[in-house]
């Protein structure tokens, strides 16, 4: 595997196709660029999801966080820009993706989208700091 | 965009009008004036919503909210007044506004207002200090 | 307004009578007496409750809690007393008050109890320190 | 009333037998006898019911918990024995006992049984540590 | 009993079979190996279950957590594989099992998987650190 | 001995004469009245001290601490009083009071004052709270 | 006295002059503006003294730290010059001020300035947010 | 080994008696009864020690924790006590023994007592929960 | 001033010099990339600083910490290489500064280093997160 | 460099071998084997030093820690083994080694040693759970 930032989500075959459990990262390691200042931005990002047939490998979700480190992004955009890649790449029963950003302008903002219908558990955990 | 206090709360395209989710803003650096005493009131504004066709820019908050700094205002009746004005700029899906205002009397008081149905987590996260 | 304890509360007229909302007061000041042993007690005081057409006026609220400083009171009762006297004065929507009291004989008791149907997240937070 | 460790849980009659309200107990000094190797075991007990026409005297509580001091349990068992005896002695609406026992053989125990109905809220709190 | 690494759970009979109860078991001496690369992983265990005819012993779980201290084991699959191992031993009411994996790449992965219905509380119980 | 407030501390013979040692009191259950309004006020005491012949009886202390009830006192006056008062009755090798008082007009007042020579631990700890 | 924003810090006579002891006060509730940009910056400050001959009045000191609330000042010379307004009105035996400002540029800032010699614990709690 | 309470405090050789390093004991399980009242009391027990030629095993130590539970103590005396079984056993280059008792009359009371010369950072460590 | 990354650290006269105090920063938002693998690695700095003549400006500070975006650094010399240019900069009284970077192989590291002789705390408080 | 446990710790040239500075490593992923009964231990390692010529490179260590997997270890002993083997790859001006083991007979064993003369606030750090 490359060990360059990538679009590309890579998947592997979901061990437990029939069941339906809950995969959950915690990525604090978010960096990209704020478009109307090019300065840079920062978050958290913390995804939680149901697998299908396919779970995304971490290190390929890795790569990936870290492509989007030149890049543009608006909070509320870039969010549901990473939530429907992995929905695209996995087809997850469902998905919450929370981009929690660095305060500015005195105010701390976090953005919280979801695909299909997630447990209310789910959603939560996502939007707390150290919790899972 | 001005910088000065503005009761103009500007907003900017929804970038996914389709999908509903959520935008929470924490903003410790409220503070208006006692219409009794005069003297001066503080508290941290939490605000969540679900975006329908605009979005509120950041700066414009952090101005709107600057505007109350002169003005007399009972805890009760702000937090409602900015949830109205939010309410009327944005036509959001739901939102919440929470006033969380420093002890006075020995008492801590926390106002905790809605427009539409938003889901129980969001309510009880705007009240969590701590919490996104 | 007299800065005697009174069990007088006074209302002021909800400034959104339209609406259900929240106010909530976390009151750690509360002392009354053991009607056994008349050694004195402690609590926090903490009330949720949606106003209707009344709202509690908060410097009458700190002398009602006031008036029962050289009173004998047993832990439940007490808690049901505040509950029913605020309901008596202001007819609100719905209503939680909580009497969290200090350890005695090395037991840490609560008590909690409710006017209406309050959602459960108000009661929630109304037992759990440290939270609005 | 006797200082004795005793069995006899007694009990005086609930002010407000008409309205459901929730009394919570937090008792962090519980230890029994583990009944295999006769080792000391220790636990905290958290309460939480909801009286009917009985409510259960603080220092009878505490009396209780002493008399296990000596006797050999099992935690599964002690946890639901205690709950049984709460509900011969008291009827309540609903009831929840949960024995949250130390570390042993690496691992962190905890017992949560009920009777009735509790609410969601109660036996969460119960299994909470620094919630009440 | 042994006091060797097993495969095997053994069990006793639930003191109590006729009432729906929780016992929950955190366990944080948790370690397997990374199939990839051969090095080790480590996480942190944590079950909830409703026993039914049965409960597990516990120094019978600790061996058999031990058991995976040499096993190549991707954190997916081996938080299921746990899961059926207790399924099929207790034939619980329900059962969550959560692997809460240490840090890999910058990012912190947490596993939950199910058996039956378990309430929404034991769910989120056992995925959050430091509560029950 | 009485159960009545009494500014009479009683004590007992330091078991340990010979050796300097240190004993810590966390009080939270102090209550007095301001000077100027009359209304109650409210503090934590934090006491700790050296015993050379003499250690104060737990149960004398907080029939002491009770005494102040009815009694006006300003913040910096009372926490010295009280110093006073222990210093009279143990002659301690030294000794620490802390008045760690509610917020009144938005400042959170803590008093400290020592007699003696404190180790510098120990008024760091009497003044922190959640610390021994 | 007056209830507007002064810069008169009143005094009153130290009741135990002949003591060297501590007063601290935590003020969650200052705010003053950028001289450059006009905008409102926040802080809380936090003082430790030890009296002399005088003490400074709780309200006085809430009233003074009003009176920066339209005031241009940089962080690092508010700071300062609320320590030298202190040391002029009081004259104290040592003095710690400290300005902990909200976070501007992706930067939390914090300004800590002392008069005479405290002692190190008292320049460390006033650094450290909820010690006192 | 006994598995039986026991007075006996077991030692082994230190491995490295020529270094001067430290040994942490964190003991929540330690009950004794109340010598004027019959009635339990519990305590955390915290210990540091540098060892010299001898360290304590740490199942002994367990045992002879255990040793007190039928037996009445004072907070002040059975803290020394331990101390005194401590050094007379190992004869260490220092000691500290801390006794963290649970509240009686609404007061927390903790005993720190030392041997030798320990290091301020050792004293500290043991008397602040949830340090080593 | 420029809002591009810049390794030119922009200075005022520091507005007391004649006074030793303290300015603190806390900066969460450092990344630079590792040398080895070319991968981003993140960090939090944490600097502390007695000013002489010269203060650093703090969006120039913003601007520095950015130039290292796409610069390779080992965490030991990149932490030196700050202290140093700060050094250059400010020539102040004492400097610390501090790296505390994202877990790494599972291991966290943090670099301390200083230039001067700073007090204790300075230290401590730079080494500890939450603390300012 | 291999990937396989290693008693070899690998070093690298100290970039800036003329100033005194810390390095600080938090390993939590720490087993070895208890050589009484052949059951897992497991630790969090601490380790804080000032390198002089060399420093330890990070992913060697990780390797050397990984070598204690089947190796039977008393606490005491493996926490100085460590220290040792440290002391002789790196010559470090000073270094500090904690082992904070897991419960064991439901007591919390903790082993600092040092080499050299620390600074104390690096030996308060390691023993810290949760800071630096």
């Amino acid at each position: 595997m490359t060990t360059q930032p990538s679009r590309n989500l890579e998947t592997f075959p979901n061990p437990r196709p029939d069941r339906e459990y809950e995969i959950s990262f915690d990525c604090p390691e978010f960096t990209c660029v704020c478009p109307r200042t090019g300065q840079p931005d920062f978050a958290t990002l913390r995804i939680r999801y149901a697998p299908a047939a396919l779970c995304v490998e971490l290190k390929s979700l890795k790569l990936y966080l870290w492509s989007f480190r030149e890049v543009g992004a608006f909070h509320e955009a870039v969010t549901n820009e990473i939530l429907e890649a992995l929905t695209k790449a996995l087809a997850p029963r469902w998905l919450v993706v929370v981009g929690d950003f660095y305060v500015r302008g005195g105010i701390h903002t976090v953005v919280t989208t979801t695909h299909g219908t997630p447990p209310e558990r789910a959603i939560a955990s996502a939007r707390t700091p150290n919790l899972n």
